[in-house]
């Protein structure tokens, strides 16, 4: 995993397009390619300027494999902090594959999945978890994913920890060094500066894990289920929450509606409708023989819209029927929010509306009701701005660090635990060197979500994540 | 459709992958890109060379959308003649969508299939053939058609075609000059010289037209048809076929293997199989009730595979019986090659082999028979050559150029007709103003291959065929 040799991959989607991107990389990138490139102006492919572009052609002894574009990156300037060559060739399949196969018979090896990366890690231009939000930037599909990967990719919170790991670092040894100077009794770390290190680790590292909670059901989208009995208009609402997303989409190709039916993303945050496929065409309610599927469908959300049809709640007994089934939920599921979605209301007289509404206040559920239509769109916007009021948002906002890596999660805890552990000892007056111990713990912690602490397991674990090419 | 707008559009296949590019191109591009970039190291955008490569920023006022590289191509000296900027973003689709609604919002406009490729030719960097010949390319998917595609797209006969116009037309005009003498009885144009151009004229399009027959089968690959009962080892055979270009093709992601055994590379040149999953799943024999099926492929395909299991050929009414059905074949269809394969006869001694080897040359069929074992290989490698042979590929083979475009073929023919027509006025020792007439018709027909003579009408044909982004 970690030798020299160049690497080659495709980095476009595969699959036919206009063109194609294939990246190579590694010490003798340029000189590999050189040999099987004639550029069109006769220019000399070694001679050539880091950042340039050269038209030309590929060429497998007399024959030509196509024309294309070469950009030329020269390490440590590269992405990989390497030479890099990128070949931009006619988009079909077999030409690509023609390619690829022509350098891995010259000279070149496959990259695995995510080298690029690792190898940009290794050189050092990006640090483990920059690295990580490469994979996450590729992977996301709404603003408020997108804008926390980017963040994280640009440094994001690892700056912040590596200026306290090196404060951190420098008491540790100068804690150490008092070890060494133990009989005549000196303090070469101040201790008041020390404790007052050790409150701002507490603080950004509390702040960090709370982040965790909110960050992770950003990334992910926040899981909806929609339950109700057949007919009461489930497909139609969300179609109509649809409505505004899908004519940006539609424009680009390859994007179904099948996928955009499962996550809506309402003011850049993903809302992710569990299973929709199966509510639309199971017959699921709450009480009969679909109440286990339901019930599951239930337990993976965060939230779960309630829909009924108003017509059939005009008797007394289908309104008392509600309130045991939503109540039944509330029980289960005490942190799960439950909005009861009153459809199809402009059927409805204004004198039923009104008793209606008072019924539902005498059962104390106006709270959590909405009047909707979610075939003319009425109420589907107060559906979305209850949706919004429901996750807190207020760190993604105001731009603060927010964590999404379940990896730097269990580290930042660790420190946490650690930094604890060295309050503790301050606290009781332990000696340097007990202390001592539990801060290089807790620089461990530290180091191994910037990287400067890893194995090759770890690494081998984060990067066949990736994706082939990156 | 022939605004100078800037056009913009994602160049790479659709779908998340490690990057994605997206290509502006029009007067405005650079321009239009530098509102939206931010250079890493501070550059401006607007001074940068052509054919050079930012590391940057694309920013939608103070929000990040991506680091990305942005590549630079000033006019001409660019595939559209235009200014080009290229845009290496990441490859999530959320990303790409991003970017390119941000540039539709701020001055671009979403680009038409074929768009850029229609802009190069309209600015004169290629003609129409050399443009029809990139979407050939991107689509070519075995070496023989790649060959053809690359040959074309990089002049091809055009070149050819553009030289005798030009001579044609040099002539044109001397025969016409002769017209305003009339009465001085003076030939400007040798007619020796010019008979020499006709003649010339007359053997590259005779040629460039028979090229055209086997250029298409090439170019669509050899439709073969597999016929025989169920368990004679169809599906076996079709594996065998396959075996070494598998390994090759199953490194690339997305090639399924559905697709890869409906078209078979054997030597570079693609065999089609038709309606391959049809014939491994129907119960289809020559007589009974898949009769009316078979010969439906078999109407469809240029050669036919009669597949025999050789256990089934030992009593001699079997034989008889194949023999009735070959001659059926060929009787209905003389032109398709036909040719049996007996399959499984490595289970058959010696004795036998004989025995059957002696009967095929009895009823004179042992010309067209190959025996073979599916199952292990054997005869396989003859099977193959069989195949090779029947197609006539010296042409491929010799780099000469062929024509698979069929409207090129078709001005071909008209170009030739004209021609013909000037041979027989000449013969007839027509006046100059009457040969006239013809040389115009064959220059037209000349110009509409190159496009030197295009409609609107015409271009929206050739382009709409095109894929988004080239």
């Amino acid at each position: 995993m970690f030798s020299n040799e160049s690497i080659i991959a495709l980095a476009t989607p595969a699959g036919a397009g206009a063109i194609a991107v294939i990246r190579i990389s590694g010490t003798d990138a340029i000189q590999i390619t050189s040999k099987h490139f004639k550029s069109i102006k006769g220019k000399k492919l070694m001679e050539q300027k880091s950042h340039t572009i050269l038209l030309g052609h590929i060429v497998d002894g007399n024959r030509v494999l196509d024309e294309v574009l070469l950009s030329v990156f020269k390490g440590p300037n590269s992405y990989t902090g390497e030479n890099i060559i990128e070949i931009s060739c006619h988009g079909s399949t077999y030409i690509q594959q023609e390619i690829i196969q022509l350098f891995l018979r010259n000279g070149c090896k496959t990259a695995e999945p995510g080298e690029f990366t690792l190898r940009a890690f290794l050189n050092g231009k990006i640090d483990l978890s920059q690295a990580e939000a490469v994979a996450d930037v590729i992977a996301s599909d709404n603003a408020a994913s997108h804008q926390i990967a980017i963040q994280q990719m640009r440094g994001g919170f690892s700056n912040e920890i590596k200026e306290l790991r090196a404060e951190l670092m420098n008491f540790a040894s100068l804690i150490e060094l008092e070890l060494d100077f133990a009989e005549e009794d000196v303090e070469f770390a101040n201790r008041d500066q020390f404790q007052d290190l050790i409150n701002r680790i507490q603080l950004v590292l509390k702040r960090l894990i709370d982040s965790f909670a909110v960050g992770n059901v950003l990334k992910n989208g926040i899981p909806v289920a929609i339950v109700g009995e057949p007919n009461v208009g489930k497909s139609t609402l969300l179609n109509s929450l649809l409505n505004e997303d899908r004519a940006i989409v539609s424009d680009i190709a390859g994007t179904t509606r099948d996928t955009i039916e499962d996550e809506i993303s309402i003011d850049g945050i993903g809302f992710r409708f569990i299973d929709t496929a199966g509510i639309r065409e199971t017959i699921d309610v709450v009480e009969g023989i679909g109440i286990k599927k339901t019930f599951e469908k239930i337990k993976q959300a965060q939230v779960v819209l309630f829909l009924v049809d108003s017509s059939q709640l005009t008797a007394d007994s289908a309104l008392e029927k509600l309130k045991i089934e939503v109540e039944k939920i509330k029980n289960l599921y005490p942190l799960k929010s439950v909005l009861i979605l009153v459809n199809k209301f402009d059927l409805l007289n204004e004198a039923a509306i009104l008793n209606l509404k008072t019924q539902l206040k005498t059962d104390n559920l106006q709270q959590s009701t909405i009047f909707i239509s979610a075939k003319t769109g009425e109420g589907v916007e107060d559906l979305k701005s209850e949706l919004l009021s429901l996750i807190n948002t207020g760190a993604l906002r105001n731009n603060e660090t927010i964590v999404t890596n379940s990896r730097h999660y269990n580290s930042l805890l660790k420190a946490l635990e650690e930094i604890q552990k060295v309050q503790n000892g301050m606290d009781a007056g332990f000696s340097g060197d007990l202390l001592a111990i539990d801060i290089r713990q807790a620089l461990y912690h530290f180091g191994e979500i910037t990287g400067e602490i890893s194995s090759d397991d770890l690494l081998g674990n984060i990067f066949a994540n990736f994706c082939i090419g990156k």
